[in-house]
């Protein structure tokens, strides 16, 4: 029931998913007779789905800490528990943002080594798809928030995006050593000491996002959130611009003409649609963020999402790498405890 | 002496903007030797140009701390000397930026009222130019010092972009008032406090850089920082695939050369050397930091920056607006100690 043109929209990613992915099966959550209604009309959809009536919706504007407490028979919060009682792989949603995100984490709860879930989507770059996060989700991060972050990235880039050895960086406002605060030179040390094989490329600056320098851009949600956002209105100004200069002259109108196959592809590349659906992950069960505004075509694209992350068992290869990741946190706590018994015995001689 | 292709790039600069403007007088700190030889084939430079010699350069990648102690007789620093003196209007340098702001600050001091100097620049929007501060001076930041880089900035955009009654935002993960940290949200209410005639607009997000939502944009200097960097990778990754587009087959080239003339007028938009020269504001005279791999054309642009800034009295501008900055904290304080007189009294009551 979420979304700009929910429940529309959202049924009609859903048709789209289907015919794409036949093998699907859908739990709708919602207002039973508008969903049956517009399901009529959708064929695809409808053979593959069952609606569940849902009394209430979370508003927009509903507040996090509201919608917990308030919302629990909400289409949101019934479909989360859909994947709480392990009756749905994975749920999306085009809902609310900050109520997806307390509900999800109440219900499911973190994975073992996480402590803080995060918003997580990748997008083309001039070299491939790089996966970036925190989007938001924490406006305050340490290092160890970052270091987990790292490893969340990596495993998505390697199991889901196909990149063999994903090359993981920080991002910052310079490459040197000494650059930045104290949580993003914190989590590079922790990089480097870790025993997980992550490749750590080191601190990367805001340009390395769109030239694809490394696979993985951990950050926090404060800043994560501009970059993405900034990166956004830099391609709507771009695509505003380019057609304002192709229709402003005969020429330019004639060119564009001729050129159309071309600028299509090139259109093609940069719509958000295809690169709709943001993750949250380090949660334990799959929860995907469809745009609010987007289409049926980029609700598909969501879903689509959902599904790459449970078929290559993204939350399974978390798991592994944080078992490695407390291992190393309890030999660490092991040699501090070390240290600390040294120095009585240190002050007693 | 400082720049990728320093002094040649530099005196390039130089000639072009004396070319623009003959009024313009330059004091040229360096090798003697060369600069003398560079100018032998740069009519204007030389007519316009007094040349210091200078022994020592500062390197791109020497730290601030030692080029300050050590740098005493840099081209750099003899350069900012002259601004001091009152020999010079305005020094534009190539150099390390971390270099020149550690010395403008030593040499030039802070404006009363401004604890720490940043970085600004201005680009083009969807709207019209907006500006941009902190850029990476400070990576920390509170929320008087973001209350400092708005009145700067706001005097920037009325004084020398001429925009009437420039609308400041502060930039943040959602416009809403409970949304980001302590100092955005702490700068917020100083903003909607203070008595200058500030147009505060409100949080704006990072797509709002492009639309041109507001006139002004503070923030701290590690996310304007990523930020500014996001959008000019974005920008270049925009170029390269609207040319692989355009020249990946005989439609798209014949296209392109039809529409040369509006393509032309596009890029030139977004042309960074139009846009070059990081203004140091918050300093007791004029500071542009030029990109260090910018040719003659952005380093004339730079120095008309530098020009703009003398010629509009920016700094006279922030003088006026932080006399009542500090007035107004002289008054929160006078409020203050009321309060903690009346306290004793309760108590003895």
């Amino acid at each position: 029931m979420g979304g700009d043109n929910a429940p529309d929209m959202v049924i009609d990613g859903v048709e789209a998913a289907a015919r794409q992915n036949p093998k699907l099966r859908f739990l709708l959550y919602g207002d039973e007779t508008r969903l049956n209604d517009i399901l009529q009309s959708r064929p695809a959809a409808m053979a593959a789905s069952e609606v569940r009536h849902a009394p209430d919706v979370i508003g927009s504007g509903d507040k996090p800490a509201v919608a917990l407490r308030a919302g629990r028979q909400s289409s949101m919060r019934l479909a989360i528990n859909a994947v709480g009682d392990g009756e749905a792989d994975a749920v999306v949603s085009a809902g609310n943002t900050g109520a997806l995100m307390a509900m999800a984490k109440f219900v499911l709860k973190t994975l073992p080594g996480i402590d803080r879930p995060a918003i997580a989507t990748y997008f083309p770059t001039m070299r491939r798809e790089t996966v970036m996060l925190d989007l938001g989700a924490n406006i305050e991060c340490d290092a160890d928030n970052l270091l987990q972050f790292a490893v969340m990235g990596e495993v998505f880039a390697r199991n889901v995006l196909g990149c063999e050895h994903p090359r993981v960086g920080i991002l910052n406002v310079g490459a040197e050593d000494m650059k930045g605060n104290q949580a993003v030179r914190g989590a590079a040390e922790l990089l480097q000491q870790t025993n997980l094989p992550i490749r750590f490329h080191g601190f990367v600056e805001g340009d390395d996002i769109a030239k694809g320098t490394v696979d993985v851009i951990v950050t926090d949600g404060f800043t994560g959130n501009v970059a993405l956002k900034t990166a956004e209105g830099m391609a709507s100004m771009f695509g505003h611009f380019l057609r304002s200069a192709l229709t402003s002259s005969v020429f330019g109108k004639l060119g564009a003409l001729i050129a159309r196959p071309a600028l299509l592809q090139f259109k093609k590349k940069f719509d958000p649609r295809l690169y709709n659906g943001a993750m949250f992950v380090g949660l334990n069960g799959i929860c995907v963020k469809s745009h609010g505004g987007t289409d049926g075509i980029g609700f598909a694209n969501a879903i689509g999402v959902a599904v790459n992350l449970v078929r290559n068992n993204f939350n399974e290869g978390i798991k592994e790498d944080c078992a490695q990741l407390l291992e190393d946190r309890d030999n660490a706590q092991i040699g501090g405890d070390a240290d600390d018994v040294e120095k009585p015995e240190a002050a007693a001689s």
